[in-house]
């Protein structure tokens, strides 16, 4: 029974940002994160790694030893572990784990810690951004409602690319060392279409630049579209701007009438009686 | 009659993706026309063509082969050959295999195989993916319906860069390479203009900066016209969206309702009364 | 009185586009002026310049002398000569021959030549384009819709790009030639903030790069204000997706009422008596 | 009381832009900044330090005596001089003279005096631009509206850019300086999603430059969100185009009317009463 309550209370801790220690407990939690995450990136860095390579190497066991606590016990105060070990949460926090014990076995495996950032996303639940995730879904919404014109518009990039950078690997291939394959000329096609350009690859003969300028002004032309998409499906799902309101006529139960209307535009039913 | 009902089979296997045997005929076409450009792609890369150059001749031709017979069957099968042979899918699928009996006698045209891709287009019929079609088919009529607006942009934009162009040979043209004639120099304002900006040419003289930085900002001025124009047709296109239809009720003559409504919905009289 | 005709006769052909001959002749005259934009612009690129400078030379003499005859003419057969000299035609039809003349004493002006390029905007006229030109009109009205905002925003990211200027040239000045002087930063970070991203300068030191992606994603985020600026004009200049109709109180004579409005939401009227 | 009405009539000058000396008054101290930004900036120049930087140092003196008589002019006219001195405008006076004195104890701090350019924001105010500040108050409610989704959005794109950013250090950072480490890299992953592409840091292996070319195309899409997000809010913010007021019709409850109606537009009782 003691036992009992001292895993309720645990479980208030860890999952739980309501009471003072669970608030103490999270957010010392996202600081671990952000300064292990810090480690991981400095630790890439030679400069760095040469004066503080041991500190580093210390840390990281120390932040591991505790992320792994911290996980078992998550998996000891749920009363189904596995629905918690499987759930989004659960495999990106035994991932953010992992990587240290691997790094014994494989080298420079340490790296893929960096995956510990996608635990900041317990930063909403934490501080109640509810406003900030329901935005986020505001905007995920009007992403998948755009999912199949995006996919239509990017096949039809592909194609385009891959037909592009062809094209001038026939005209550029032979001269320039920057077009000395098709796969180069499309990496080429792709970063010239997204106005990317870093200047790496660039065509030298005079009908190559003729045809990048064509390229360039098509990549200029069709960035309108996916904006054009996105700002289309975000009005429409935008609550203060819809034009189509949560009503429900009572008497046909179709819904996605105007916000100004008065009758049902399926069947004709007045709509609004109280 | 045997024969004819032969025709009929291997028509409805060819040409259709209801039965099992049409869907493996034509997942199976997908597959070795991916598989096709990929070897074109990797063709052309030294590196591969030295060790499988052996490997990739021998593949090409017996792809070239089986969609020969492909091509060949589908003549037969059709009762107005020339109809086929003459329309879209038709004129590709011949492009698609000639280049490889072309390079009997021109070499390298074999990379013309690349046009195999545009056969790729076959996917959405072979899937049922008439919602994507319909999705492609809005952003086509957005883009047909701004047509008009992004040829007058386009007008505008070539006498522009060839103005800026012009300018900055006057300017740069006596000190720097890369703006060794006015060809050039529109290039490098159409990279610009189009913040691509490979940086392959750049101005080095102060008053050249100077102008530069006012293109830029010119550029990204007016980036937002194509963005505004498609945006726009893509909301007035957008069946959800859709915030004009021509109905008028015949009861209380109001306008304004959704291309949906069967009734009005200010008096709640029906709409569509024929 | 014969003279009277065919000043009439030549004004008809030289001006308007309705008779055979006007048409032939105003066909002919653009031909001739893309011909000497493309003669200007080879004449810069010293490869065609060495081996076709003389007939270059020739064929500029020539052209000029037809448009300065052209020019004449047009003189002659306006009744008001005046007015057509200082109309923007006619300042630039004179411009267009100018610089031919200029070139025998200063050298190098008849580069200038490329402002002939203007003259290509009568094609609209020519053709008929009237639609063309209705659309271009509407892109007009947007932007000059929006140009109190595009201003504020144009003297906004101005003073920005100033202060992020400064800055780097304090943190790369000393060590990176590149910011060698804030005028040179600041042409860096409007290279930046516009996402042209030439390479000609970047930064070094490691918080010189944690700035500019600061910078960079600044301005990848107001990127999106002139975007928005624009499609947001276009969308209420447009007659299609205009929520603001063409209704004039007849009691108060406002106007701007919404397109579903029953009465004036000025002065209570009713909007809609026939 | 002479003294007092010293202190008005110089307040008058000062603060108001009303009369005609205030008038002067404010236009010579625009025309001051002006100069002594160009002159700061020019100063940074080596080229122009060397021939004109005595020149420079007495200028910068010159305008920083006549800024502190002006700063303690307005501290001495103001009632609570407290009040001023805090103020937005009161700060950036302080600062913009500093810099001078400071620069007597540590060197190259004068560059600080590029602060004065925030006085420049004075300019709204003298010329009665009321019209662009209130063009200027809806760009910024357009933003502040669309805060919560803009951060939303940049968290995102920051977990992001440390996910690419690591990954690209796996692939390419044992052979290509470039990405020597993994702050490195994700710097060069910011300036690929923002399509900035200096090009200082590129992908050498096929996989990279695969991965690459995937990342393009990523921000190719998400640049259409911060787009998304600015121009939906500037629909919904802008008067012209406003759709939700948050009136209701006190006679007929209806919702929906614009921002500027007085009287519903359903029934046409008024509005505003109060």
């Amino acid at each position: 029974m003691a036992d009992r309550s001292l895993r309720d209370r645990v479980h208030e801790i860890i999952f739980e940002a309501d009471t003072p220690e669970g608030k103490i407990f999270d957010i010392s939690l996202l600081v671990l994160i952000c300064f292990s995450i810090l480690v991981v990136m400095l630790e890439s860095s030679e400069d760095y790694n040469e004066i503080y390579g041991t500190a580093f190497f210390y840390i990281e066991w120390i932040l591991t030893i505790i992320f792994t606590i911290e996980y078992v016990l998550r998996l000891w105060v749920t009363i189904r572990p596995w629905s918690y070990a499987l759930s989004f949460y659960g495999i990106v926090d035994i991932l953010a784990i992992l990587p240290s014990y691997l790094s014994l076995l494989v080298p420079n495996s340490q790296y893929f810690l960096i995956i510990r950032i996608l635990r900041l996303m317990r930063v909403f639940r934490i501080f109640k951004l509810g406003q900030y995730l329901s935005e986020g879904d505001q905007l995920g919404r009007a992403i998948i409602a755009s999912r199949n014109k995006i996919a239509v518009f990017l096949f039809a990039v592909s194609i385009l690319v891959i037909i592009i950078g062809s094209v001038m690997y026939l005209i550029e291939g032979g001269t320039n060392d920057g077009f000395s394959s098709i796969p180069r000329a499309v990496y080429w096609a792709i970063v010239t279409i997204t106005t990317v350009g870093y200047g790496d690859i660039t065509p030298q003969t005079q009908i190559g630049q003729f045809l990048s300028a064509m390229v360039m002004i098509l990549g200029y032309a069709i960035i309108a579209v996916p904006t054009g998409i996105v700002t289309n499906e975000m009005i429409n799902t935008d609550p203060k701007g819809s034009r189509v309101s949560t009503q429900v006529c009572r008497y046909c139960s179709k819904e996605g009438h105007a916000s100004d209307a008065e009758f049902c535009k399926y069947c004709g039913g007045r709509l609004n009686e109280v």
